[in-house]
């Protein structure tokens, strides 16, 4: 099989470390379209790919176009973006939340084969800066559309070592992500926000709980903000479990509390 | 000065690492007091101390008595303890809560110089397997009493490496650690309960906020259990800061969101 040509629309974190790993392991060729010239030659200068420039219209010719602009971005883009790519091509994106952009994508009337992605990785650099060929390793990259339809994109992503995961729906990955992400980082904030001056003495369990707090706003601004709903209900999930727990202690429950605990202790030996 | 004479009663985790630290150090010649011989004739073998042994007399002699088994346990044992130290020595324990700690201590009416400890330090493994001399290295240890009468053991405390921080009341430590500790542990708990099968997609974030979770059922029970109060007042104080954050999520207000992230990032960068 020829080798397929991806077009990469941002070369932030996560576009550019994904051209970086294509572009170093030889699963494609790698064409960068971003908003700014210095970008552009940065990311060539970096060798992460093979042509790089500002002009939208460099995708026409892409098997796979991948969108990674950050969200709120890519939602104002895609009605600009999604006619440009062919009618055989694979249009796939990267943001972190999938509702609002695959409802976009929908709206676009682009003839493309949609299939909506989301890797679950990344680190706390933005931009170039946090390119990382090896960031997907062992991650899962969530695969959201009609997978008959979507070998490329899988070899791509299983090539570039993460693991592809399908979900049903948009909306099934939104509320999963509410729960095992979103939450967590509305935690870490509401944490720093409680600590004042007992930071002086916070142990592991603070300082782990808190990392992600270090995090880019606009990053974290762009999940949050595009999401509210499944948080909505994810929230409520975690206050119900909090309660619970607050109950057993108000009450002096040492059994049923080590029961939690211990369920607890099991599930998270396995991740 | 002469090197001081340190009794050890519970060679667990803490209460074997301050041993070793001290012996390795030289800064102390240490005795170990454990209900169990395997655990005492262990000890020797590891060379932590110089003398090991199951009877509580061996406490007399010292010029400072550590109380090192867990908080329920130390909570029965001080009736019992407290009367063997020496009048001029310092009496100290590592709980992780202290208001109970003092008010038993107090009640047992010693004449010993009581200074209550808390070393903000440890791992994740039980008993002398998670010993580990360098633990307390950079580590604050909270230290409660009168700081006076306390040289002889705050020259221990940094001696082994940690930074002794003194505060003003067993309740000022309980609501700090409550906050800074003893909630990121429930979230940890709450977080596990409500992520099902979403964790199979759980990035760093969720691992982080949920390591704890793999502790040691019966250390956490101790704090949980002897520190309702704090824990209730500052999961109240966690939920108003989370719902902050979600009403403006939920009215979309970007800029108000960016500050309060922006901030928490700053904050978070300190530590």
């Amino acid at each position: 099989m020829a080798t397929p040509t991806v077009a990469i629309v941002g070369l932030g974190q996560i576009g550019g470390s994904f051209a970086a790993a294509l572009t170093k392991r030889r699963l494609a060729r790698v064409i960068g379209v971003t908003r700014r010239p210095e970008t552009a030659r940065r990311a060539l200068r970096m060798k992460i790919l093979a042509e790089a420039g500002t002009d939208l219209d460099a995708i026409r010719g892409a098997d796979v176009v991948v969108l990674a602009t950050p969200v709120r971005t890519l939602l104002r883009q895609i009605p600009e973006v999604a006619p440009l790519v062919r009618r055989d091509a694979i249009l796939t994106d990267v943001g972190s939340t999938k509702t609002e952009i695959v409802e976009a994508l929908r709206c676009s009337k682009t003839r493309a084969t949609i299939v909506a992605g989301h890797p679950m990785a990344g680190n706390e650099r933005a931009g170039l800066d946090g390119c990382d060929e090896r960031v997907f390793e062992n991650r899962p990259w969530v695969l959201i559309g009609d997978r008959r339809k979507a070998a490329v994109l899988e070899r791509l992503v299983a090539g570039v070592g993460a693991r592809p995961t399908w979900m049903k729906s948009p909306r099934d990955h939104d509320l999963k992500v509410a729960r095992v992400s979103h939450i967590p980082y509305l935690l870490a904030y509401a944490l720093m926000g409680t600590a004042e001056d007992a930071v002086r003495v916070c142990g592991n369990s603070f300082r782990d709980a808190t990392r992600v707090a270090a995090s880019d706003a606009d990053m974290v601004l762009d999940f949050l903000l595009t999401n509210a709903g499944p948080i909505r209900r994810s929230a409520a999930e975690l206050k119900d479990r909090l309660d619970a727990l607050l109950r057993r202690i108000e009450r002096g429950d040492a059994a049923g509390l080590r029961k939690n605990l211990l369920r607890a202790r099991v599930r998270r030996s396995r991740i």
